[in-house]
């Protein structure tokens, strides 16, 4: 089996606001994913669409009833673990924190802050200027409508998807419901166009409210363009003339290719993705 | 809120075999709940339906593509961590160990076990002997064809289940798949007696394959009671005349009391429910 090429290290990692790497083996992000997390990029030294990923973290903390951290004190940690990098990936953990055996929330809880620093990866924009291929995995979506939409620690269903392919010609899997219906991306939302009008699955049952997708839905509302969020399934994403990836990392990903299927990027609403692209990674 | 009463510390964790109590938080498990877990009742010094507790974890090993550790080294790192110990808890936590940024598994990957070691709770063993009283869960069970039965990491629906309630006289909740089929309790696996034939939900969808589940099977064979693995649903608990509970640390809870039901637990097929109960805590 190859090396993972893409394997990136933190540089810097603070743990409840103090410089550390590891954790309680009796925290409960340990113990059963009972946490949250937010990927969120850096640009000019600063979190991009940092309001957006409160907001679902904050929405997550209520559905897991955990505490949120107090934003301004989580703000100063973020600019102490990103100080003195220009672009970046920052990614915050929240935690149950600790507690004793079984599943049973302990009270009174400790969240735990994880706060993490990456390089942005090396190739980083270059799908965004060619497109990418992407497959369609096997391993289902995990539905559970309680956790549905919210950024939870739970990622298994994510981890086997990804696990299903090494070419590194594919950049992503789209992932669907046992019974058929489309999600999304094992990392990212997805998009459909028809020439007139915008369509994405709804997270209500499974997969991640992402915040580029909000925005999609936000700007495409702006431009005037037809954004309907609806079950789709493989026969959409046949009749589908264009679609496109996002993810706050990757902003935008023009798809150029499924499994027997080929699109040209140059049908896409580009003007609705140029802005896209460049809100993901504008700093606020 | 109350305290809750029944947290308690291990007294001796190991980690890859040493002495230890932290894990970096770049463990998938941390970030992804990427990895399996047994709990495993100690008895006379030693655990309790090991190899069954080997079979589940080899299965969810496979599963997740994820290297079993070498039993012997386990069994000795095990013999390690409970020594001095009479009775009690064992919790083995296997992890695809760590990883760089994304889903996608590091391949080489080096899988960590944690070994905890716990005490009974003071109470144990009353439920057993007074039958408990079981509630109805709103939170429903997660689905994965792919996850079903497999006792990993990602725990979210049980602990949301067990955060339902704080009353104390409540030992258990029964959690339902969002279609309204029975899946089990929290933390067990549940029988339905009509008087002559047990039944038990498939673990096909979501739910664990309780160890003692397994056992319950093959002694109800062994004891010519017949026993359908077959969904259920709300009337088949209405219908039910009795109940039982099971897992490995608990062994057998007859159940006395559903919301707006009384069971008389003498109604239950006991020459099953003894056997069951000592050969939950035998060691070996």
């Amino acid at each position: 089996m190859a090396t993972t090429p893409e394997v990136s290290a933190p540089s810097r990692i603070l743990i409840d606001g103090q410089p550390a790497d590891r954790v309680s083996v009796l925290d409960r992000a340990v113990q059963y994913g009972d946490g949250l997390f937010e990927t969120i990029r850096l640009a000019a030294g600063h979190p991009c669409q940092w309001q957006r990923h409160m907001d679902r973290l904050t929405l997550g903390a209520e559905r897991l009833g955990i505490s949120m951290p107090d934003t301004a004190l989580l703000a100063a940690e973020v600019a102490e673990v990103t100080w003195g990098r220009h672009d970046g990936i920052l990614k915050l953990i929240l935690t149950r924190g600790e507690g004793g055996r079984g599943y049973r929330p302990p009270h009174p809880a400790n969240a735990r802050r994880l706060l993490l620093s990456y390089p942005l990866p090396a190739n980083h924009g270059q799908e965004w200027r060619e497109g990418v291929a992407v497959r369609y995995c096997q391993t289902p979506v995990s539905i559970n409508p309680v956790l549905a939409g919210i950024k939870h620690l739970n990622r298994l269903d994510s981890v086997l998807a990804r696990a299903e392919w090494n070419d590194p010609a594919i950049a992503e899997g789209l992932m669907f419901e046992s019974t058929g219906e489309l999600v999304g991306g094992t990392m990212t939302n997805v998009f459909l166009w028809d020439g007139r009008c915008l369509m994405t699955p709804p997270v209500d049952r499974g997969g991640i409210a992402g915040t580029v997708r909000g925005l999609t839905l936000e700007l495409a509302a702006r431009l005037g363009i037809d954004c309907l969020v609806t079950r789709l399934d493989r026969a959409a994403l046949d009749q589908a003339r264009g679609l496109f990836l996002t993810n706050s990392i990757i902003g935008v990903w023009p798809v150029r290719a499924l499994p027997g299927r080929r699109f040209d990027p140059v049908q896409l609403p580009w003007n609705l993705l140029d802005r896209l692209y460049r809100a993901a990674c504008t700093p606020g």
